[in-house]
């Protein structure tokens, strides 16, 4: 039985690094198309004369905005887009007003705004809220509103360069939406939703592992060594430091349009809930791990004897955390959800009656995690 | 006494939130420092002779690569010029070849060398190890060598520009990097150390906090709610969702140069390692928490009986916490490190027998984390 779980598990993972491959492998292939595409701005003669030297700022839009997640390359080119006219335009003012002052004034006056927007743009960038969303909005800000206030002093025709450039950072733009969003797209939403329902399965596998590892026989346990328990422990603590790639999954799924079975203002937020959920969860499966490999536990013949209730109650905190996994998965209401509450409860008041006779407690807090995670529903 | 202890950390949660504030604006006003002094290029008409349209690049660079902390500057723009210097070379090579074919061919071969090189890099940047480092660089690189190859069908000096570039990207690193690393560097170091040590400091409160809010009188509980129970769980979450701002931080700090405390080739990894076994803890102190807020809890004459012991245990956990956190800090070998393993082993025992006497087993697995935490040493 073991060793059927082991190769489902590896085949598992197998496709899963395999799907994963596979997509770094199409993402690279678009991205070479998109640079290939507004390349062509400078490779065909006709193009070329339209758009001139300016065709640069096509490519560069290409290079800096095609990421990964399709929700990732639209936020960004919405943040370089609103970025470059709110810098455009407010260095176009602050030109022309230097312009009035004319003489020595005219530079004083560019460098203080240099110095003004630029320093307050950056604290800006460091606001918790708008660094998370808008950091590179004002990044790009910073830069436009720069180049176009201190060119004012030297180009004569600042509004023209500037909707020459708009217009070529614009074509960059919709090269990079058409190829990220209708060629084989990427979701950040499917890649959250997946990792989330994943996690509850993995949940699921570690708190079986740890039960059975706790009631294999002593000689068991000296022929085998325990691998199996790194690889628990090592799944627990992947899901306890999902936390970062959770929130920004979640950033950029947020950018997503409605597409495939995720509406408009699709709750994200609840998806970051159920992860802090079980990342609490996570924390006692593997303090109860801990606990569990102390040498302090009882010897064996006294395990055997709290064996089936204590795998009893395994099982079916294994069995509920699945079923949840699953409605989250499928997205439909926890068909068993009247099913999970009882059951919990009832496993609670034999578990205690087997801990008054025993005076083993590790399970219990457990079920207090359960508890927690289950009233998410 | 509670009012006391919350009240200094108040105070310091209140300074230090302040020395974070005074660095946001000290960041800010040194990259408006920086701006302006690039801008002197356009603003000076003997600068702006010397180097033309190109000293946009110079404020690009500055724009983009000056970062918060000292080492992520520097670690950027050394980025951005590998990735400049490399793209170019190969960039130019490229060209000449495809000028030698000459004719449609020309063309043909730019865009063939854009998709490989483009797509080849792209998939590069998403390998886990380039990613974390020299995942700027691979952008720039495709981004400098499109650039090259494209115009090398438009202009005629390809070199030249090329070069013009390259120096005035050289000026914005220059003034990047000593602005950023000689007036008031903010360390990511020093952030790394401070954080990993205080950690220590926040485990061993909600330590004590647990003990002392599972202890207090149930009469007690009803008049004040556990503002200060949150409190607690929420710095042992912190802790536990330290890991992806940890990494950074090592990252970073791998970049910085000698200064202050901090050596050439200081073991950052340590550093990590301290947080992830830190990290285990925090999980164990949280599901204790959970374990204790457990309704299924004995009443409060039985925990009564059981107090003694258990805050004798609770303190001196969080006397070995505070010691090994400041050894951390103050960077020496643990003063009292003879002392804190016997002390250690001499708890368990007695907690042993009170166990066995009381059946209430909570707190081993605290024991186990924190032998696990001190086996670093």
């Amino acid at each position: 039985l073991p060793f059927i779980s082991n190769t489902v598990s590896y085949i598992r993972e197998k496709t899963s690094s395999n799907k994963q491959d596979m997509g770094k492998l199409i993402h690279s292939v678009k991205v070479g198309l998109a640079l290939v595409l507004v390349s062509l701005l400078y490779l065909l003669d006709p193009l070329f004369e339209q758009v001139g030297d300016n065709a640069m700022w096509a490519i560069m839009t290409v290079v800096v905005i095609f990421e990964y997640f399709a929700g990732a390359t639209l936020g960004k080119g919405l943040n370089r887009g609103i970025g470059t006219i709110l810098g455009g335009g407010l260095g176009c003012l602050a030109a022309s007003f230097a312009q009035q002052v004319g003489g020595t004034g005219n530079s004083v006056i560019v460098g203080i705004c240099v110095f003004t927007f630029g320093a307050a743009a950056t604290y800006a960038r460091l606001i918790p809220n708008i660094k998370k969303r808008y950091d590179y909005g004002a990044l790009i800000f910073i830069l436009t509103f720069n180049l176009v206030v201190v060119s004012g002093l030297r180009a004569e025709k600042v509004l023209e360069l500037a909707r020459e450039r708009l217009f070529t950072i614009g074509m960059g733009f919709a090269v990079c939406i058409f190829i990220s969003l209708l060629i084989l797209p990427t979701w950040a939403s499917d890649e959250l939703h997946d990792s989330i329902a994943s996690n509850f399965e993995q949940l699921a596998r570690s708190l079986e592992g740890c039960m059975e590892e706790y009631f294999r026989l002593a000689c068991d346990k000296e022929n085998q060594p325990s691998t199996t328990s790194n690889g628990l422990t090592s799944s627990c603590k992947a899901v306890l430091n999902s936390k970062a790639k959770n929130e920004q999954l979640a950033n950029f799924a947020k950018w997503e349009p409605w597409h495939g079975k995720f509406g408009l203002y699709y709750p994200w937020g609840k998806y970051l809930q159920l992860g802090d959920h079980l990342r609490e969860l996570a924390a006692s499966i593997l303090s109860l791990k801990i606990c569990l490999e102390s040498p302090r536990q009882p010897s064996s013949p006294l395990r055997q004897s709290i064996k089936e209730p204590c795998e009893a109650v395994g099982s079916s905190l294994a069995w509920s955390l699945r079923e949840l996994g699953e409605s989250v998965m499928k997205m439909r209401k926890c068909q068993q959800g009247e099913l999970i509450g009882p059951k919990l409860k009832a496993m609670r008041v034999e578990l205690s009656s087997v801990v008054s006779t025993n005076s083993k407690l590790g399970n219990l807090e457990n079920v207090e995690a359960l508890a927690i995670s289950s009233s998410v529903f």
